[in-house]
């Protein structure tokens, strides 16, 4: 069992039956919860430890993003509060980042907040959200306008648990590992680019090495003052793919949306000549290779527009993006007009062209 | 202006037109927004500093503690959404402990928290809701359930808001000053002897002892982990009173049911043989005098327990009291059997006999 040292809880890598049962025999709760969706219900909650299993009172909700919201909120402090949850219980969630962002929220907000730890069973979650104490759920359509920053007790991290997920879901978790690589390692980059295909298991290793970038970059910047921006490169743009897609009848994975903001945004920073655009064809090609991205409606442009403006990260009206220079490098901070981030969507929609069918 | 210094922040008492103004002055924020209820909106927004009635959004709630839940939350969190407030932007909650408790966990969870500070506008909210970062709603039932610890940038006690109340208002009010020397400082406990009433605005002078009564409490114990449970004195009771009444007809103010719950509670004292029967029999004495309080229904005392039971201080099945010894003297972490406890209600309506018309 490998651990991340963070400065206030550990990340466990390896089998979580075996984390878990350790991490609670060193601790005392009045009583376990372990929140979970229908899918980890049957795929993952056979595999924690057997006292668990006995023990815990199961929370169940809906799977889904559309389901990220304050009513379901209502139903996970409801479930506690029917159980007569005290402060000193634990809840346990048990799924990806929908289940990880919206339990450590209710968790750290019930009776003004009990302990909780996460066990992702997403590849997404696991290398992003079990990193950085951002908690929240979505708002008026906004993604976690409403939320916290609070660190979990422990995080287990079971690659296990990813032989569960369908392969799409294997590659929209990719996604982050090659922001990661794109805006801090460029090595890793290098070796992602050995993949012809992103949807199997990847090895313990590329998750660790995934993890620690984000460690470095979170512990220089909890709250998302300056640096930790950079982790946003290609969710400005991706977020509002995202948001909107979730509307319509084809809904894309957090990833799969994150891998077209990635292109656009590319292209911002080859605009504003931080990326070469060899570095950009590049870039683009792989993540159009690998994801095989529909074109998005000119129509909507503005739709996407609007959905840029009510990001978080947003200050004093302008859209705040985090852009890369050559691999391995970022700049944040970076603000551009309307018809450049139009450029940039139509960028996209002219190089996914050849790739499509 | 006198100033009150905590670890975090600063309690500016004095004009709050002038503290506010000197406030902003030292910072940038991209908006203010102000929220109230129609009470302050009409009795104090106007003794607001200029600068800010002229730039500031308004956010208007309905008052009363039935609405301190998670619609009114929606209903502010979408008024900061539909402003398009950036994390830059500062909440200015003027109002009592609901707009104070739930302003500030809106601002808290707005994305992941900005900026708020507090203009408490009645006496119970000067001199306890404005120290100790305690934030939240009710939920099913269940005070304060929901919410989170995080201190505000600055407090400005005004005095000046007191005239603004009802007699009944500041009376309530004073039940928390009442509270504060009971568990700590014998002196003030004998100055507040002198007064036969209750009802007029009391000096600055006696809001600034209890300010720092409850600041020595709650900077030895933030989280609320031990000695700061000194303060829930008369709230166990208190508390589940304050909740059935506000389904009845006639409503009680929350000082109005803490001294309910500090009559009984002073009774368990005496069971423990922390407080010698005649010092039981002056707290109830003055208590009830300057309260006049109505008998509890003995049909109901079953809701009364269950809702006990439901008190966020509880661990491990038990319901949790703080008690007082001599006055000036505290007790926490007391546990006493449901028999017991009854038997303090009991004791509080055969108490109020005398005095009833």
């Amino acid at each position: 069992m490998q651990k991340v040292d963070l400065p206030d809880y550990q990340i466990w890598v390896g089998a979580a039956r075996e984390g878990l049962s350790a991490f609670l025999s060193a601790e005392r709760y009045s009583r376990i919860f372990v929140l979970m969706d229908e899918h980890t219900a049957s795929a993952c909650y056979p595999l924690l430890p057997t006292e668990v299993i006995e023990q815990a009172t199961p929370v169940r909700i809906r799977s889904g993003e559309v389901y990220k919201n304050i009513e379901t909120c209502q139903e996970i402090w409801g479930a506690l509060i029917a159980a007569d949850a005290d402060r000193n219980a634990l809840l346990i969630n048990l799924g990806g980042g929908v289940i990880g962002d919206m339990g450590g929220f209710c968790a750290a907000t019930y009776k003004r907040g009990i302990d909780f730890v996460q066990v992702p069973t997403t590849l997404l979650s696991q290398v992003d959200a079990s990193i950085g104490g951002k908690l929240g759920i979505d708002f008026r359509q906004i993604k976690n306008s409403i939320g916290v920053f609070v660190n979990p007790r422990a995080v287990f991290v079971d690659t296990g648990f990813l032989h569960t997920l369908s392969v799409r879901e294997r590659r929209s978790g990719f996604a982050e590992i090659i922001k990661h690589a794109l805006i801090a390692d460029a090595a890793q980059w290098e070796m992602i680019k050995e993949k012809n295909q992103l949807v199997e298991v990847p090895e313990e290793d590329i998750v660790i090495a995934s993890l620690r970038i984000k460690k470095a970059v979170v512990e220089q910047d909890p709250f998302e003052r300056g640096l930790r921006k950079a982790l946003n490169f290609g969710h400005t743009i991706g977020h509002a793919v995202e948001s909107l897609a979730l509307e319509g009848p084809e809904p894309l994975l957090h990833g799969e949306a994150i891998a077209v903001g990635m292109i656009c945004e590319s292209f911002l920073s080859y605009k504003k000549g931080f990326l070469h655009a060899d570095a950009l064809e590049e870039v683009s090609r792989w993540l159009i290779d690998w994801y095989a991205p529909r074109p998005l409606d000119e129509a909507a442009f503005p739709d996407y527009m609007t959905l840029m403006r009510n990001d978080k990260k947003n200050q004093s009206g302008g859209i705040n993006f985090s852009l890369i220079g050559p691999p391995g490098t970022v700049h944040i901070d970076q603000y551009f007009s309307v018809e450049e981030i139009e450029e940039s969507l139509r960028y996209f929609n002219a190089a996914i062209v050849p790739f499509q069918k």
